[in-house]
C-alpha cells in the first residue's frame, strides 16, 4: 500500500556550470563511502505542493551520485487527510487542536503504513507530520531515522504540539528551515538546513525573453507595460488581496502597471476555492489584475514566464514555511518585496536583493521605488542571483542530506 | 450576477502569415457592416475545458475586427451544475435521464440569468445546454439568438434531449460540430461548424526542439527514446487504459518505446480522480510510461512540449464531442492514431494524415507502423499540418461566425 514514486533521471554533473565545481566534488567526495546506501523517503503525496516539487529533484541527484535511494508514498484515505489537514494547520498555529478521534485515525494510518514498510533500510527520511509515528512504530526497519520537517512550527497550537513531540523525539536526526521553527523541548539531532530550487527544472530554466513575452501575452499581459506579480496559493496567508491594494496604490502614481496572481489549486480545498472567488472578487473586475491558475492552463513554463517578466516579484505573506517562490524570482534576477516572516528574510536581505516590509503601505512604497528607478531593480536583481547560487540551489540542499547521511549512518 | 469576463487582446493580422491573406480580407469584409454590433457569448465557465479556451481566442478577434463583443458566465450553485452535469452526459448518451427535480433547478437558474442579462444586445450566442433557456425566457433582450452545441449529442438520452429541444427550436442558429450530432426534429437554421484550434497560443505556439527536449527530460521522458503520447481528460470514453494496453504491445515489438498520458483534471471530479487512479493502478508502475496532469505544474507549454515530442499522438476515444487534440498534435506534424467516433475523422484522413482505428490491437499496429518507417510519420505530418492550417485553424472559425451573425442580423 506504500506506492513507490518513479522519477526522472538527473546528473549532478549538468549542474557543475551552475554552482561550480568545488561544491560538486565536495558532494562527490561526500557521497562515496555512502555508495550503495538504501535510502527510503516517506511522504504523503507524489505531486501538488513543495514538498513533492523538491522530491522530483533531490531523490534522482542522491540516485545519480550512488544511493540506492527510493521514494515512497504512504497510502491514506480521506479519513487520515482530513485529520493531517487539521494537524498540519494546528502546527502552523491555528487555535482547533487535533481531537482524540483524528490522532487515533492518524496513529491507525501509521501502524499500517508502518507495517507496510519493507525491512532493511539504512535510512528512512520522514517528511512532515503525517508519517512522524512510524519511526517509534518500527524502529527496527531502518537502521536510522530523519524527520524533515517542511512547515512552520514556530507558534504551534500547544496541545498538538505536545502530543505530536514524543513521536518526534526518537529521531536521531530532525530537520527544520529556520532556528525558530525548532519546537521546544526538543533537544539534540536538530539541523538546521533551508530547502532549495531546481534551476534545471522548467520552472527556473533560463527561458527567452520572446519566449517569456509570447506566453504572457497570450494570457492577455501587455508586455511593454510594467508588471507586478506574486505567484503563490490563494490562502489567507499568502495575503493576495492584500497584494491587490498595494497594487491599487502603486496603481494611483502609474496607473499603466499590470498584476498577475498565479497560484495553483489543490483539487479537494473547498476552502481554497472560496478564498479564490473572494480574491477574484476583491479585484472587482479590474482589467489590469490577472488571476490565473492551473486550471487556465498555468504550469510551470508559465510561472518561468511571469517570473521573469515580472518589474517586481512580490509575496505579500504574512506567514510563510519557507517561500521558495522567493528564490525563484531572485534565480531570474526580479527585484523582489516581501513579508518579513518565515524564511523570506533568510532569502532575502533587506535592502540589497529586495526589501522586506509588513504592510500594504510599504509594499507598495517598495514597489513603486522599483519601478521608478531601474538601475536599482537591475541591481537588486544581480544580487538576489548570486545570493540564490551560492545558498538555495539543489546541490547545496544535497550537500546538506549527505552530511547527515554521514552523521546518522 | 453574470460575470464578465476579461480577455486578451489579439490581433487576426498576426495570423496572416499561418493561414494566408485571401482568408484575411474576407473576414475584414464580413465584419465590415458588422462594426459597432453588440455580440454576448454566454457560457457556464470562463476557464478549464475546450469552450473557455476557444472563446479566451474567439472573443479578442471578434473585437478586433470591430464588433462590440463581451463573454459573460453565468451564475450559477452546486445545484445547477450537478443538474446540468446530468443533462450533459444524458445528452451524450447516458442512461440516466435528467430528473424533474433538476430539471426545475436548471429552469430556475436560467430564469435568474435570463433576468440579470442586460437588454439592447444585437445577437446573443449561447453555448450548450446549461443557459439554454434563456433565449425563451428572454427573447427581447437580444435582436438574434444563436445556441452553440459543443458536445456529441448523436445518440442522447431520448427523454431528456425531448425535454431539452423545445428550448433549442426558437433559436433562429444552432451551431454542431458534425452533421450526425443534429437532433432528430431539429430543422431551420441549422450550422454544421467545427470548432478550431488558435496556432498562437501557448498550447500550439512553434517552440524549439530544445525547449521541448528541456521540458520533457525534466519530467523524466528519454528524448531520445521513441514516445508515444495521448493528451486528453481521464474519463472512460478517452479509454486511457486501452492506450495503455496497446502502448503493452507496441512495447513487445520495441522495448524502448515510452508513453505519455497527459491531462488536466477538473477540481471538484471525484469520478474524474477515481478513474485517474485506476488508469494509475493500469499501469502498474511502469516506469516507461508517465502520467502526468495539471497537479504535476503541467500547464499549455508542457502539453505543446508532449505533442511536438511525440513520435505518434494517439487519441484512442470511444466517444468524442469533436476532439481539438488531434488538430493541436497534426499541426505540430505530428502523425497520429485515432478512434474513428465524433470529430476525429473530420480531422484525419486516413492514411493521409494519420490512421483511424477501432481496437487497441489496430492501435497498436498503426503505431508500430509508423515508429518504424520514419519515412511514413514524416509524410503523414506534414500532410496532417497543412490540412488543419486549411480547416482547423481559429481565423476560419471567425469567419464561419460572421457569415452566422450576417445572416441573423
Amino acid at each position: 500500500m506504500l506506492t513507490p514514486v518513479v522519477v526522472a533521471r538527473k546528473s549532478l554533473a549538468d549542474y557543475t556550470h551552475i554552482v561550480g565545481r568545488p561544491l560538486i566534488e565536495e558532494i562527490r567526495e561526500l557521497a562515496e563511502p555512502l555508495k550503495g546506501a538504501r535510502i527510503v523517503h516517506l511522504n504523503a503525496t507524489s505531486y501538488g505542493g513543495g514538498v513533492a516539487e523538491i522530491l522530483h529533484t533531490l531523490i534522482p541527484l542522491m540516485q545519480d551520485v550512488g544511493l540506492d535511494c527510493e521514494w515512497h508514498v504512504i497510502y491514506g484515505q480521506e479519513e487520515f487527510f482530513q485529520a493531517t489537514k487539521v494537524m498540519h494547520n494546528a502546527l502552523q498555529g491555528n487555535p482547533q487542536a487535533v481531537s482524540d478521534e483524528q490522532w487515533a485515525v492518524w496513529h491507525q494510518y501509521n501502524e499500517m503504513n508502518a507495517r507496510e514498510l519493507s525491512r532493511g533500510w539504512d535510512c528512512c527520511v520522514v517528511h512532515d507530520p503525517q508519517p512522524a509515528a512510524i519511526a517509534t512504530l518500527e524502529p527496527g526497519k531502518a537502521r536510522a531515522w530523519v524527520w524533515r520537517c517542511h512547515i512552520d512550527v514556530s507558534s504551534p497550537n500547544p496541545a498538538t504540539m505536545q502530543r505530536l513531540l514524543p513521536y518526534i523525539e526518537p529521531y536521531p536526526a530532525s530537520l527544520f528551515h529556520v532556528r525558530d521553527y525548532v519546537p521546544d523541548g526538543l533537544d539534540g539531532g536538530v539541523h538546521i538546513v533551508p530547502p532549495a530550487i531546481d534551476p534545471l527544472a522548467s520552472k527556473n530554466m533560463a527561458l527567452s525573453r520572446d519566449d517569456a513575452e509570447h506566453i504572457c501575452d497570450q494570457i492577455g499581459i501587455d508586455v511593454r507595460r510594467p508588471l507586478l506579480c506574486q505567484v503563490s496559493r490563494f490562502d489567507p496567508w499568502k495575503d493576495p488581496q492584500g497584494v491587490i491594494d498595494a497594487y491599487r496604490i502603486v496603481k494611483e502614481r502609474r496607473p499603466e502597471v499590470q498584476l498577475a496572481l498565479v497560484g495553483s489549486m489543490a483539487s479537494d480545498d473547498p476552502e481554497g476555492w472560496e478564498f479564490y472567488d473572494a480574491t477574484v472578487a476583491h479585484a472587482e473586475g479590474d482589467p489590469d489584475i490577472h488571476i490565473l491558475n492551473n486550471f487556465n492552463n498555468v504550469g510551470a513554463v508559465e510561472v518561468n514566464a511571469f517570473q521573469s517578466l515580472s518589474d517586481v516579484v512580490i509575496q505579500k505573506s504574512t506567514r510563510e514555511g519557507f517561500g521558495l517562490t522567493v528564490s525563484e524570482a531572485l534565480w531570474k534576477g526580479r527585484p523582489f518585496v516581501g513579508g518579513a516572516v518565515g524564511g523570506i528574510p533568510l532569502q532575502i536581505q533587506n535592502g540589497k536583493s529586495g526589501f522586506l516590509v509588513s504592510s500594504i503601505e510599504e509594499c507598495a512604497a517598495r514597489s513603486l521605488e522599483i519601478l521608478e528607478d531601474a538601475d536599482l531593480g537591475t541591481s537588486l536583481g544581480r544580487y538576489g542571483k548570486q545570493f540564490v547560487r551560492e545558498n538555495f540551489l539543489m546541490p547545496r540542499y544535497l550537500r546538506d542530506y549527505l552530511k547527515i547521511f554521514t552523521e546518522v549512518l
